[in-house]
Formats: C-alpha cells, sequence, structure tokens
C-alpha cells in the first residue's frame, strides 16, 4: 500500500497548511523557547538543556512537557519533507544534540524523571507519562528522518525503544508493564515501518497484548511504590477499575469505547496498525467493534467525542450531552488516526466518512480563521453567560483561546495539517483509492509499493520475526541498512522513479464535484469513495457516463489508461439531520448538513437565546454565498419561528407566543469567528 | 403575630408526622450512637463523650459532625412539644449533660477542635464551621427549652453565645469575623425571641452586617493562619471572590442569589426575620429582591434551587439544567425559613406559595414512601444509566439512599415536618391568616401576641438596646427571668389561655375546599390565601356565598363571630405549565400541574427513553384515583406520542416514525416508590 507523495493544490486546505508554516510553528517554537511576551512559561527547550547539562536551572512544567517539543519535531519534519521551514532545521537539530546530549547510557530520555526524581523512574506507568513522551519522540524522529534522511534523532529514538524493550515484556527478568496514557505503541509501529526492525513490532503488540490482564499491572506496580502519586506527591487511592484508561479489560474484550477518549482512540489507532502488519483478524474485529460503537453511538455529529468533561471521557451509548459535551480537539485527530488506520487494511468509506466529518467539523473548527486561537473543547452550543457563570460548563470556552494557554492540542492540529495528504489516496495492487475530495496532484511508486506491500500484508509468525530480529540487532547506526536508506530517500527525491501521476480537481466543500486525471502512467482500477452525505452521485470517464460497482462505499472504475479523465458528481443537497431516537438531548431536534459541513446558528445571524429559535418543517431553504473573516463558504437561510419574550414570570400555564423569523446558518467550523456570542448546532423542529 | 398552637389532623401530613416519630428519630438515634448495624459511622455522640472526658477515644467524622446531634435534638423538641418520643427525653438529657460538662468554661464547645485542633479555635471561620456547629446546637436548645422547660440546654447555647458575643464584633478588641456557612444568625435570632436578650440580636445583625466588608476577613485570617486549610491540612488558596459563602459584598447590596445554596437561603432566612425585628426596611428591601430572584428566576418547577453539584449552588438566571441540577433537601427547607419569615413581616401569598410548593414537591419528595431512605438531590430527571455512567450526573441518585448515608438532609426533614404546624396560620392584629390548607385545629392566645407584637415591631434602636442590654448581663442562670419563663411555659399549658380556637377541613391535595370553623373566640378578619394555582375561587361565610377582597394574594374575610363558617373553594386543574423563555432547557416542553403539586412521568407507566415521549398539545386530560406504596392519589392520563427506535444508525436525514400513545402522570413526589427506572417532570408538546 502506498500513500503517494501528494501535494494538495486546492486552496481550502493550502489555507489551512498555510497556517501551520506562517503562524502556528513560529509560533510554538517562540513559545517552547518562552519568548513569547506574556505566554504561559513552557521550558520545554529548557529542561532539555538542564538535562543536557548545558543549562543550570530546575525542571519545569508538566510530568509530560518534552512531548510539547516532540510533537513541534514531528510536524517540523511533515513542513520539511515539503521543503518548508527550513530556517528551522538547524534549530531543531541543535535541540536533538541536546537530547543526545542528556540520553542516559542505556537509552533513557526524560527530562521530568531525570531532573526532579530520578530514583523513581518507571515506578508509576499509570500516572507518569514517560512512556507517551518517549512515544512522541520516536513519532518525531521518524518524521524528521524521513524528510532530512539525517539519523541522529532516530538513532536517539532506536536507543530509547531498545531500553523501553529490554524493560518491559513478558519474558522472564522483564516487567509486565504498559502505559497509562497509550502513544508508545503507535510510535512503535511507525519505527517498525521506518528501520524494519520486527522488535518493535513486537513490543508494540505485546504493550496492546498485556493491556487489562489480571493480577493488574496498575495495582501491582502501585503496591510496590506504596501509593505514592507523582501528581499530588504523596499516596493516593487506585481508581476502581480502569476504564479511564482502557485497561479494565485485555483489548481485544473491549465492547465498547470507554475512558479518555485520546487514550482511547490513540490506542484504537495502534490496535488497528498492529492488525494489519500483523494480519491479525481478531485483532482488527475488535477495531471495527470498537470504531462502530464510537461513531454509531457516541460521537457528535460534528465528529467529535467524549462527552465529559470529568476524565474528559467517553461515558455511554447514545449519551451525548450538548451543554457539557467535551469533545476535545486531539480526541478527533485520534479518531482520524484510528480511521486512517482502518482504512489501511479494509476500504470501507464509513472510516473515510469519519475522517471528513471529524476534519471539517472539528478540527477546523478548533482554529480560529487567523490561525492564532484554538480550541480544545468543541461544544455543541455556545453560552458565554452559561460558561461564565455555571462551573459544570467552565471546560466550554465560548472564544479560542490563544496557543501558548496549554500546549497540548496546537500541536496536534499542527502535526495533522502539516501530513494531511497521506489521508487523500492510497494505491494497492493496481487501484486507485481516493479517500478524500482535496484538490491535489501525486504521484505513486508502484513498483516500490508492491514490495512493501508484500512483506507488510505477510502473517506475522515467529519465524519471520526471528529473522527480522536478527538483522535488526546489528547496531542501528550511523549507516543504516542500505535499502531502507535507498527507499526512504528515494521518496524526497524531486523526481521519484513514479509509474503513476494523478491530478485532481475539485472545490469541496464549495461544491460537491470530482475530476481526475491520471497524467502519467495507468492504474487498473480508480476507486472513489462515495460520501455518506451524497444520497447518490453520477460518474463519467473521458465524458461518458459510466455506472461504476459500489463496493462498501467506493465506485470502482476501471481505467482505459494514461490520460483518462474520470468525474464524479456527488450530491450537495441540504439535509435535516436527525439523531437516533436513544440520543436524549437531540428529541424533537435537527442539524443542519450541506457535503460535508455541518452547519450551525450564530447569535449574531439570529437572535440571543438561541433556543427560543425553531425551524419549520419543510420549509423553504434557500442558499447564500457569504464570506467570514476572509473565508468563503454558503450559508444556508431557512424558515422558522421565535418565542417572544414571555415577561418576568418563571412558571406560567399561557401559551408562549410564536412568531416566524427567517433563520441563517453558517458552517460549524466557522463559529466564534466574529463577535462572540451565543452558538447552537441543534434546532427543534416545529410544524 | 402568633403561630398558634397548631395541631395538625389531617391524614396527608399526619402521615409524614408519623414516619419522623416512628421511623426517622428512632433510626436517627441509633445511628448518632453507632448502633445501626452496617451503617455509616457517625460517632458523633462518642465524640461529645469524649470531649465530657467520660469516654476515651479520638474525634472522628467530618467537621461539623456536632451539628448531627442538634438537629436531632431540635427535632426531639417539636416532638416532645407534641407529647411523642418521651422516651428519648433522658437519653437526650444524657448527651446534653456530656456538652456540660465538655463546654469550656469560657463557653467554647465544639468536639472537632477541643479534640483535635485546640490551638486553632476561630483560627478559619472560612471553612470550620464552628459558628454553624454553635448555631445549630443554639437551636436545639430554644427547641428543648420550649418543649421541657427545663434550663440545662439552654444555659449552655447562652454560655456559647455569650462566648460568640465576647469574641466577635465591630468594637475594640473583637475579631470581625463572621462564619463561612450561615446558621449562627438564624440560632442567635430564636435565642433572643426566647431569652428577650437584646445582645443575641444585636449580634446577629451584626454578623450580617459586617458580611462581605472590605478588607475581607475571610482574607485577612486567611493570611494570618498562613493559608492553612483544616480541610486538606495545607495552605491553600482562597478562591477569587466570595460568593460561594455570599460573602462577596454586603448583604445590603446583594443583587440576585449566588453561591452554595443552603448558605444562601438559611442567610436570607436570618436577614428576613433580623429586618423583622429590628424594622429595618433596607434589609428588608434585599430580601424581596433576593426572594424574587430565586422564584423568579432560579428555582425549578418543583421548588427546589441549586442548579449545580459544583459547589452546590445557585448558578445565573434562567440556568436550570435538569439533567445536572442539584436542588438538596436542605435548600429546599431553607427556602421554606426564608418565605416562612417572609410572611411574617408581609402577607403577600408569593412567600406562602413558596413554601407550599417546596413543600409539596421537593421536601416530601426527597422522602421515600416508608420514610426510611431520602434524597439529598432532587433530579428534575432520572436516568440510571446516566447517573452510573457520566460523572457529571454522579450527585443525581435515581433511588433513595438509606438515612445514614450522609447526615445533613434527613434531620433537616424531621425538624421541619415535626415543625410544620408554625407554618400554617398567623395571627395578627384581629386578624387571622391561613397560609397552608393542612387540616388542623388551632388555637391563638391573643393577648400575650398583642405584648409580644408591640417589642418586635418596635424599631431597633440602640436606646432600646442599652436596656435589653442591661438586662440581659444579668447572668443567665437556672433561674431565668421570671416573665420569660411564664410566658413560655404557658405555650405548653394544656389548657393555654385561648382567646380563639379554630377547626380547618380540607384534603389538600386531593381536594382544593376548605372548611374553616371558628370554634371559640373570634377574630376581626379571616384571610385565606389564595394560592397561585387557582385560577379563581368562590367563598362562602356560613353558606353565603361572598366577594372578598383580595390584597396580595389573600382574601379578607370579616367575621360575624364566634361560631363562623368559612368555605373557600379553588380551581383544581390540570395546568400545562411553561417555564419563561428565558430558560434553555424548557424549550418546547411543558410540566403538569394539579394544584400544589407538580406532576412526572415515569418508566414504570410508561416507556423507557422517556424522552422520546410528546404530549398532545390541546389534547384530553384524564383523571384516574391511583395508589402508590400505600398513598393515594390523582393520577393524570394525558394523550401524547412517542418515537419509535430508529434502529442502529446515530444520525439520519430521515423523520422519525411517532406512534400515539397514552401517557400517564403521577406526582412528583411519589416518584421512585417503584422498580427504579427513569423519571422526567419536563416533556415536549406537540401537535
Amino acid at each position: 500500500m502506498s500513500l503517494g507523495n501528494v501535494e494538495i493544490t486546492g486552496a481550502f486546505f493550502k489555507r489551512y497548511y498555510d497556517l501551520v508554516t506562517s503562524e502556528m510553528m513560529p509560533y510554538q517554537w517562540a513559545a517552547l523557547n518562552d519568548e513569547v511576551p506574556g505566554a504561559e512559561k513552557s521550558h520545554a527547550i529548557e529542561n532539555i538543556k538542564i538535562a543536557a547539562g548545558v543549562s543550570a536551572g530546575e525542571f519545569y512544567g508538566r510530568i509530560f512537557q518534552d512531548s510539547d517539543f516532540a510533537k513541534w519535531l514531528e510536524a517540523l519534519g511533515y513542513c520539511l519533507q515539503k521543503g518548508d521551514l527550513r530556517e528551522f532545521e538547524s534549530k531543531a537539530d541543535e535541540v536533538i544534540g541536546y537530547i543526545e546530549k542528556a540520553q542516559q547510557p542505556d537509552g533513557y530520555f526524560n527530562t521530568y524523571f531525570q531532573l526532579t526524581a530520578p530514583e523513581r523512574k518507571f515506578t508509576n506507568l499509570f500516572e507518569a507519562h514517560e512512556l507517551y513522551c518517549a512515544g512522541h519522540f520516536i513519532e518525531a524522529a521518524v518524521s524528521y528522518y524521513e524528510a532530512t534522511g539525517k539519523t541522529q534523532a532516530l538513532d536517539i529514538a532506536r536507543r530509547l525503544a531498545d531500553m523501553i524493550d529490554r524493560r518491559f515484556g513478558a519474558e522472564d527478568g522483564k516487567t509486565r508493564g504498559y502505559a497509562g496514557h497509550q502513544e508508545i505503541e503507535l510510535a512503535l509501529l511507525k519505527l517498525y515501518e521506518t528501520t524494519g526492525e520486527g522488535r518493535y513490532l513486537e513490543l508494540a503488540r505485546y504493550f496492546l497484548d498485556e493491556r487489562g490482564r489480571q493480577p493488574h499491572f496498575f495495582r501491582l506496580e502501585w503496591e510496590k511504590r506504596n501509593g505514592y502519586s507523582e501528581y499530588s506527591q504523596r499516596r493516593q487511592e487506585l481508581p476502581e477499575d480502569f476504564t479511564y484508561n482502557q485497561a479494565h479489560k485485555p483489548v481485544r474484550e473491549q465492547e465498547g469505547a470507554v475512558g479518555h477518549a485520546v487514550r482511547a482512540v490513540y490506542m484504537y489507532a495502534a490496535m488497528a496498525e498492529a492488525a494489519r502488519l500483523t494480519g491479525d483478524d481478531t485483532l482488527f474485529e475488535a477495531c471495527e467493534r470498537l470504531f462502530d460503537n464510537i461513531t454509531q453511538k457516541q460521537m457528535y455529529v460534528t465528529g467529535s467525542i467524549g462527552s465529559t468533561s470529568n476524565g474528559e471521557a467517553f461515558t455511554f451509548d447514545y449519551d451525548l450531552p450538548e451543554a457539557t459535551n467535551y469533545s476535545e480537539t486531539c480526541a478527533s485527530i485520534g479518531l482520524i488516526f484510528f480511521a486512517h488506520n482502518m482504512l489501511k487494511s479494509k476500504k470501507d468509506s464509513k472510516y473515510a466518512d469519519a475522517i471528513e466529518l471529524a476534519l471539517y467539523n472539528t478540527v477546523l473548527a478548533s482554529i480560529q480563521a487567523d490561525g492564532k486561537s484554538y480550541l480544545y473543547v468543541n461544544p455543541m452550543e455556545a453560552l458565554p453567560e452559561a460558561s461564565a457563570k455555571n462551573p459544570d460548563r467552565a471546560h466550554v470556552k465560548t472564544v479560542r483561546q490563544p496557543w501558548y494557554g496549554c500546549a497540548c492540542c496546537p500541536p496536534n492540529i499542527a502535526r495533522l495539517l502539516s501530513s494531511l495528504e497521506k489521508y487523500v489516496y492510497s494505491y494497492e495492487d493496481g487501484t486507485l483509492y481516493v479517500h478524500q475530495y482535496i484538490a491535489s496532484r501525486a504521484t505513486f511508486d508502484m513498483q516500490q509499493q508492491a514490495t512493501l506491500d508484500a512483506s507488510s500484508r505477510a502473517t506475522f509468525d515467529m519465524q519471520q520475526q526471528a529473522t527480522l530480529d536478527a538483522s535488526s540487532r546489528a547496531k542501528f547506526d550511523t549507516q543504516p541498512q542500505a535499502t531502507l536508506d535507498a527507499s526512504s530517500r528515494a521518496k524526497f527525491d524531486a523526481q521519484p522513479q513514479a509509474s503513476l501521476a494523478i491530478e485532481m480537481l475539485c472545490d469541496m466543500p464549495g461544491s460537491a464535484d470530482v475530476n481526475i486525471k491520471l497524467l502519467e502512467g495507468a492504474c487498473e482500477v480508480v476507486a472513489l469513495r462515495t460520501p455518506g452525505w451524497s444520497a447518490g452521485a453520477t460518474f463519467t470517464l473521458n465524458g461518458a457516463a459510466i455506472t461504476p460497482e459500489i463496493i462498501d462505499g467506493y465506485a470502482y472504475i476501471p481505467t482505459t489508461g494514461s490520460g483518462d479523465v474520470i468525474c464524479a458528481s456527488f450530491s450537495l443537497t441540504v439535509d435535516l439531520i436527525r439523531a437516533n431516537t436513544a440520543v436524549r438531548n437531540a428529541s424533537g431536534k435537527v442539524a443542519l448538513r450541506r457535503g460535508p459541513l455541518v452547519y450551525c446558528l450564530e447569535e449574531e445571524d439570529n437572535a440571543n437565546n438561541l433556543h427560543r429559535l425553531t425551524i419549520k418543517k419543510g420549509g423553504n431553504i434557500a442558499l447564500q454565498e457569504r464570506s467570514i473573516a476572509g473565508i468563503d463558504f454558503i450559508g444556508i437561510e431557512a424558515e422558522g419561528a421565535i418565542e417572544s419574550d414571555s415577561g418576568s414570570g418563571l412558571y406560567t400555564a399561557a401559551e408562549k407566543t410564536v412568531e416566524p423569523t427567517g433563520l441563517s446558518f453558517i458552517p460549524y467550523f466557522l463559529w466564534g469567528n466574529r463577535t462572540p456570542g451565543e452558538m447552537i448546532c441543534w434546532i427543534r423542529e416545529a410544524t
């Protein structure tokens, strides 16, 4: 399978990528270096320098402070791969140098523990985020290596991974532990794919399979450290079970999504990738079950997840309160990782649909139009007074916050938007899949791909593992395996040995017409995703109407050869969406959707106390070209009604006075870009 | 003003009083003595014994553990006044004896501080509940003294109050402090009324007026103790302001109800009483404003208050979420105290309406039909799965809890229900007011009352105070002022020197016909409250229709003399109640009310996923005689519809399938007395 060498050309997402390079990455670099006046102290780079012995001082920050630089470095790698932000490469190299200095001879690297509590290293995986930080550094190192070909960061990452591999596992003499916050699993799988080192795949699989085993590791290590908590710095009881960490039972037995939403989707994403890489059907079945549970029972209409701020967590099926939802940006990003990894194994449009939904309606909604502020919580309704005065809604910000307020979501947004091209296509066995309708040019090296496919689709067995182990035990030095190096360098060659070059023209979300041209070379089949929001679709091949076979939401179109032009027109109607009857909060309400975009009502276009509004059942719908903060969009005008102010009494037997009114909807992702005020997604429907 | 000597005769409330004497009081006594197998440890009596030196051991319990016995003792006093529970009098005397032994020579008594931290007494009024516990003991002592005429407890209470008076005040050498949890103010006002000691009135007024002054006392004492917190036992920051404690600004400047709801209403109740006793108009105006704010902007349709569990607090106007409301039983009891004290000064039916609403629909709802379990939080909707699985709703219990789970609300229920007769009537200046339609017999000593009225209505001035002070400085010993003793003993004389004896027959809430007979003596006017829920009313005097003047919701009926029979018929229709348009959660919904009772829907009578139901606009309504757990009531049957199960998808553009269905409502106060399940109060209205 190849994700291709893709260049996004469409203005809509290009604009967001430009925000990454022009605003987010430079700002974050300054923030990591405590060079933003008035910003919250980061100290992330300084912690590294102190650990390296090149700076004096004390550790400052959260237990996972190291991950802030790592996520930034990962995003930098994606930008460098596209030839951008080269001015940051030497700065990154400098910090990587410090990390190399700080890394212990055994491979350990974590500034929190090295500087504040070396005696407590690996005594508290439940809380302490050491494997989480290691994971983020490994992901960064892979990205940076793939961008630059430089191995310094990858060497550090490998020594880190090797140390973890020596320390954790089911074998005698190793600790049978795993991370309280999943992330190392995804990272090890990437490290395996980049290095070919089977031990990393095996370790990732161990971490997944060990999870939730009895006697419970989190309890055993808690007893061993006499209950000492790294957060409260004193003895603290454990929770009754470990659903928060998805460690309440073995991962294959987990029926529905539970606990902290980001932890959950990071783990599911790793499970999906491990299942693919090892041909593990039962693990993949668990992933399918968990994915369906999320998207069919626990996901907001905007593709966000996490129904409570309490633990930033899933609650239970169909429990989707609007006033207090958490819907963390990072969780939707994790959901995108999960869906993407599922899609690698199974071409079902529901995975690509979830990516599209979460991308347009949560990830983009989290970003102010100018790229300078962000939301961690993406509310289903905004009521500034409630956020200010009802502590149950204190987590719901009704104005986006500057990036430095917390360092978690913004770099995650940066790493997603700077690697968005990976989500557009995949090429497998002669078929070019188009998953996302993002205008772009792409090339696919089909020959190289075939080889990689063979190895990655092979069932994972111990025999094969032994071979990989042998090769990987050879010290990974500055002269890595010639083959790997050659292939990975090839990816960044300006003229790759491409067998297929294509171009996709489209103007999503403004229109739903797609035009794909095979510029050079040819594939046997082009498979186009038919989006879940499109009631029907028409296709042409070189101008002639065709009726392709549609399997699992993909239209499979056999090609005639190079130069082929395939067009698809999807149906871009305004739909009134109803939630499943079991969803309490959406009873009697509808949400508007047009194509990939969910819409909302803002106070600025309508009225205050937006809950007074109803939309007329069967009323007229009109479209209007509009613009907010320089972003053009199609607004929706609808017929509705508004309850009049009912005076000063609180309860009355009198009926309310209702008057007709026009309703004006904007895409949800653009909410909060004008005067701060109220916003709702769901509106009551009335006759 | 006299509240009369009242005997409740109607079965409805008599039944609840019998639960107090048969279930609640004996159970609580056993719980306080740790004699309930399997119950949570109380240790309240044992703490007192240890402090008295008659038992060995350590303090156990919460910082306000002393108040548990005090509230029980207060309720015992009310029962003894009616000749009930005499078997507990010697037990109470024994504990009072221990308290006398434990009390310090200076009057201080608080087992938490005496046993665990004598050096920190009165260093942390913000958190430490010393004045709160003192207040509850004083209220108990007054009740016990009025019931028994014994002065031992009252002497202790007085020494406690004198110590507090010596320590706190605006005078040089005193600490300008006040309590973090209001209660002492109400207690001192009761102590003043019982002893005639003006210093107690003055001290209560000081505590109220000092509150919220700058520089802020809570900050000054916090600085003095270096931020030490009695709860966390370490340094802790103060909140940004003190709205939680209603100490954010002077009480007269407070515009709306804020903060912890119980603290708030206890304070407002004291303000109302202090305003009456001192003729303080500006204080009374603040009370009117706060009362209107609560009842017109921050009260649930069932008369409960507290929109968030976070701080058990008010949030802001019209913010009345249904899924996460707190609605603590104690807060509604405090609201009843507040309304009752307002009514003493101003005869406006809105105060009596609030008492009735909160009494029937929150206080009674908090009690299981068998009197053996209770609710602290009175939910507007019950969804067992949500309470179990969404931590935002963990405070909402969908099954009443045994009384020993927490010792706060149940004794408060006991002291209210055992003194309910105080809320029925008042007699002033020849007018007998009927505030609550509770079948009863009553006698009023009009002569005695006139004298007390004269003194209590006098404007409070320093001159008068000086006189009172002089008299009260005489040591309050075992021979209290002859006059007071004589008058208070007279109250419990089996044959008081009554000028007026009346009987009220009525069968509320089952019917709304009221029959009042002047048995002996006569008053000039009988003023009957016309309930807010009654659209109209008809009256007869000795069989002849009359049209009395109605002022502020009271129908003033001049009498002809002894033997008069006055009848009133109120309108007992089923009303579909709508909330003010500004209430978000009730948009498009109605609640059913019939007379004083608010109704609800339970899963057992209807369906699960109750939110699927709608009530038909203008549909038929029928009444049905029913019974739950031995309590007869009128059920309401209505026409409605139910959405069919919409299958497995989460979001769809398809319309929902709706089918007609019957709806079956029961009074809210009876919810949760059958199979545990769902309950809702508000239902969507549909055409």
